[in-house]
């Protein structure tokens, strides 16, 4: 049997055992989501980088990059944090400088991690797939809202759980997966509606971004599996 | 209307901003439950210490002193941490020096904060009373589990967080209080039952403290308040 743990706020991680785990990395609303929308348009390699000004650096060696913080665009970049901005036009075998308030902040945590998959609604049961032939200990790491927890990533992560432990070869190993499990059979039913009650959803109503929601909140819209490997996310091979 | 928000880890507690608010501390297996306990028999004060030698030199200067380190008691202690041991025939009128994996921890942390309250299921209306008559924004700081989120101490702060949003002039402020009043809502009709998935349940079965779980989660025994002032636990006048 290989376990599954959910770490519910990025600051916990350091704190885990994730040697030789795979690491599955949450930020539905919408840095991982964006990350998939990327690669499935194109993209051929994403920079995540944490700092503004390492941004702006990129910005002025050429590179295109996409910056937001707290929802909304920092003006010298090119792309804010809306899917619907990266067209295949755009993007199409581009490398993409990529900056957030919480989901690159949270991707940059697991430099040291050999296995590191970027997961969302869009590529859910890839995921689930990937992970059930890996055969690995898995840590599902949140990346929240400014570093407190969030009840959409929550609600992914009891997503994954289920698909997971239907398998029969993997059993939960912390409160904070039963707690997911919980969330996730709450939501299932209808997702967006479950989701109103959270702080993200409430947020985004208020920047007038419902579409982005329902974006982020479709199921298996890929198969492609995005990696963190060498400080860069590529595609898996 | 104030708000209520749940500290979903003690690690985060320091990113919140705490000032003029009433801090909730919660550890229901088992340090608040004991500490409710402690007062109900007649202990007069309690000294929550962090470091083991601490709790050693108190006891060599002849303090009564209950220490624990995960589920089981330091065999210099005269109490390790079942509710069973302070007898009022032991404690009453008696200062006890008290050290934990989680709660005491937890309890140190305030050591700024005006309004510390020491709440558990014990205690649970009078609790929500008393913050009713306050009337200032509330954190509920759940102690965990080693640091890790666990579904024990989220339960209670759901059903302290139904008592005070039914008043009509609370609010919540972050996802992690709307997950908080899920799990409440999910346990209600059973507790037991629905903590029987949780680690700290089936780490407590094995150690045949099926009682004391069952303490721990009887409602309302006491009116009593616990706050933490002045490096101290004494009772709310």
């Amino acid at each position: 049997m290989n376990t599954i743990e959910v770490c519910i706020v990025p600051s916990l991680f350091n704190s885990l055992n994730h040697n030789d785990k795979a690491i599955v990395i949450v930020d539905i609303f919408r840095a991982t989501s964006i990350i998939c929308t990327m690669f499935m348009n194109g993209a051929s390699k994403i920079i995540p980088v944490n700092d503004i000004n390492e941004a702006i650096a990129y910005k002025e060696k050429g590179f295109l990059v996409a910056a937001e913080r707290n929802g909304k665009k920092m003006d010298f970049a090119d792309f804010g944090n809306s899917p619907f901005e990266f067209i295949p036009k755009k993007i199409k075998d581009k490398t993409i400088v990529y900056s957030t308030t919480n989901g690159t902040q949270t991707i940059n945590k697991c430099k040291e991690n050999e296995i590191v998959l970027i997961a969302s609604f869009l590529n859910l049961s890839a995921i689930a797939e990937n992970l059930l032939q890996l055969k690995k200990d898995v840590i599902i790491l949140c990346s929240g809202w400014e570093g407190d927890f969030c009840l959409e990533d929550s609600v992914f992560a009891g997503a994954l759980i289920e698909k997971l432990i239907s398998s029969g070869v993997f059993t939960l190993s912390n409160d904070a997966a039963i707690s997911s499990l919980d969330h996730w059979n709450l939501a299932k039913p209808n997702i967006e509606d479950y989701l109103k009650k959270s702080f993200q959803y409430s947020r985004l109503v208020r920047l007038k971004m419902i579409d982005i929601i329902r974006y982020c909140l479709a199921f298996d819209k890929t198969g492609l599996i995005p990696v963190f490997s060498h400080n860069y996310l590529i595609l898996n091979k």
